[in-house]
């Protein structure tokens, strides 16, 4: 059987409406962030990444690039082996219990990244529950809905964003059912943020639980950095709070927070927390060292948001339309895979301007983009250069369409 | 509602039938392993490892732990981002051609672990694949179970390791079907190896792709490391081979060989390689040390196998009963949690010897076990160090059962 031509066919069809990904290939350089080496032909040397999701550049910061360093000296590489046979380390330890002060929660427990912990917690917690049904915003990350999928509980689409309709599909459920609305803070697409207060209270009503994904949030949010939750002072009244380390704390894994029995419960019975190998114990110490110093410093957070916002009006100043939203992500909409793919090229190969365009299944066909993420290390004259090149490529466009 | 409730329920089932799990805290010293420190109350400072996956001590190998440290340093933490957007990096391009070198295919794609590999790749293929069916040999992995349990395709079990089962079990199937037979090379909890000859060949007949799980093989098996595969010179007959980096290789991580077409297909589809962060560059770079070493260097396979005889022949002489296998893996059968445990505690406690107990869901009830992995760091004196406790606990048993 050739099973090439199975795979081949499937990915013309890709090539054909403009979503065949090419992963562009760089070099980071600890110190040098946002620049970076490029390795790819038609590209500068040195680029601009203007789409990273090390938001504040942690990645690269001289503490926490120590405590990896270090770390990895004193205890080598891999943790060798699953937390539960042999792979726990006291770094492991000493990370969740950072992670649970973060959250001010009794418990956390960490995955390999935030994929797995949605994935991992939300199939467990609906497969296990007795007559779960599992209330998921429309607009829920995949690592939730396939989470959701694989629990194989009911599961009930609510509205985006929108408390009323959550509070309809609630009065809707029978009453013995145990109920879990799983939502985000930050929405990493379109960069709006969630009436957190006002699904709190509905779910409230309703006995129901709450899931809630802070992976674009921690770090950035809360006087501490514990999420929109913290800067609401609405963490205590959420049941289980999930997040990541690869993001604004610039390292990679995932973690879930909760009462000391819901951890228990999930670190007990997920098969992907059980069955894999633990993350290597300098990757806690290298993101433990960066939430500690999240927590104390709000330098990063505070500087990222003058440079968002003086995108934003350097923007809006030259008429570049973009999705207004309350968070750090700007999101400039081209609704369009092919011309959306094609800007990106030029910002990469004419101006060294690095930004991923975002297409399906990242997003809906239709709604493609390029999505920029001004952090703390990107200067006045590097959001200059920026909209510089933007407004040359709208006047390009503007006259290629005059002329069509 | 008294979610806590919910989850201690549960736990205390858990609890009741000795299938409660106590991870041990440990402290890996770069250097020192088998060594580690203990965080554990009622345990020496100091135990020895006897049931670790970093199966080569290649965790804390100078080179290995050079590679990581210089790539922190050069590159910071954390890749920044998806494979897709931003996070993809030079390091994970070079290691991704080193292992599609390893296993003589032409392609290879890396995954946050080898849990992630499977379950993504699978339930990718399973999905997808028109028609798909995924004969899975009975004692295969949790990462492959739900992996194929979340494709939703047809599923059929084969008998373990019995390739006249599948053969019936194909000849069973429609024609039209795309038939995916998942087996795995080495299985860890019994250390037996797969008929993998007869199996391909059971496969090629019906037309059928092979996926092929060499999780607790590659680094250890063939020339080169590439697994049993390798050894039996099989590798160019079997469809996708999938491994991890987190066992001999001593990092984190996991990965699949195979077409260049299967790759992209999986790196074009499958949710669980799109939306999450990337590996870091840094665990890429030390990967890739782990694995060049391997292919050259067979003093610690070779090192290895002489310790398992040891080990072995030991057991036998005191007339300590272990499952027969051709791995290096050392099941001594308990066939109790709550004894297993015992016998784990006393070793750790009274010895400083470290063997976590093996207990459901990671083998089936009434198969209890303790599961020893003897390495090229483990001296002649650890091995008659661990025989002598054990003969103890035997006769301390043998005289328990006598006056019980
Ligand atoms: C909302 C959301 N949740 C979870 C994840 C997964 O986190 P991680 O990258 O740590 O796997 C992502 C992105 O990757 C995300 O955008
Ligand atoms: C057979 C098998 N496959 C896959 C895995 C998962 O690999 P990883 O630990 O890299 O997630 C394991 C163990 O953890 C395993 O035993």
């Amino acid at each position: 059987m050739d099973f090439d031509a199975l795979f081949t066919d499937q990915l013309d069809a890709l090539r054909e409406e403009g979503n065949y990904r090419i992963f562009a290939e760089l070099e980071r350089r600890a110190g040098a962030f946002p620049r970076a080496r490029s390795h790819d032909e038609d590209a500068p040397d040195e680029v601009t990444v203007w789409c990273s999701n090390d938001y504040l550049g942690m990645g690269q910061h001289p503490k926490v690039v120590a405590a990896m360093t270090d770390a990895v000296e004193k205890h080598g590489c891999g943790a060798g082996g699953t937390r539960n046979i042999s792979g726990n380390t006291h770094q492991h330890a000493l990370l969740e219990a950072e992670l649970a002060d973060l959250h001010g929660k009794e418990g956390a427990l960490l995955f390999t990244s935030g994929y797995v912990s949605n994935w991992a917690a939300l199939s467990t917690l609906g497969a296990r529950l007795p007559d779960a049904v599992i209330l998921s915003d429309e607009k829920n990350h995949a690592s939730m809905i396939e989470g959701i999928r694989h629990s194989r509980a009911d599961k009930v689409i609510w509205k985006h964003n929108d408390p009323e309709d959550l509070d309809r599909k609630l009065s809707a459920l029978p009453s013995n059912a145990t109920k879990i609305v799983a939502f985000e803070s930050v929405y990493s697409m379109d960069g709006d943020i969630c009436p957190m207060q006002e699904i709190v209270e509905v779910a409230e009503r309703h006995g129901a639980m709450t899931y809630l994904d802070e992976v674009h949030a921690v770090g950035m949010y809360g006087p501490r950095g514990g999420g929109v939750s913290e800067e609401l002072g609405l963490a205590d009244r959420i049941t289980l709070i999930e997040g990541t380390l690869g993001k604004a704390y610039g390292v990679v894994g995932g973690y879930i927070t909760g009462s000391a029995a819901l951890c228990d419960f999930i670190r007990s019975f997920a098969s992907g927390f059980i069955f894999t190998t633990a993350l290597p114990p300098a990757v806690a110490a290298a993101a433990r060292m960066s939430i500690a110093h999240l927590k104390e410093s709000a330098t990063e957070r505070m500087r990222q948001r003058e440079q968002v916002e003086k995108l934003r009006a350097r923007l809006d100043e030259l008429g570049i339309p973009h999705l207004p939203n309350a968070s750090h992500i700007i999101p400039v909409m081209i609704k369009d895979p092919v011309k959306c793919r094609q800007l990106a090229d030029i910002l990469m190969q004419d101006f060294g301007i690095y930004v991923q365009p975002i297409n399906y299944p990242t997003v809906p066909k239709g709604t493609e983009r390029l999505r920029f993420t001004p952090g703390p290390l990107h200067s006045d004259r590097d959001i200059e250069y920026l909209v510089q090149a933007l407004a040359t490529l709208w006047k390009r466009c503007a006259i290629a369409h005059a002329v069509a």
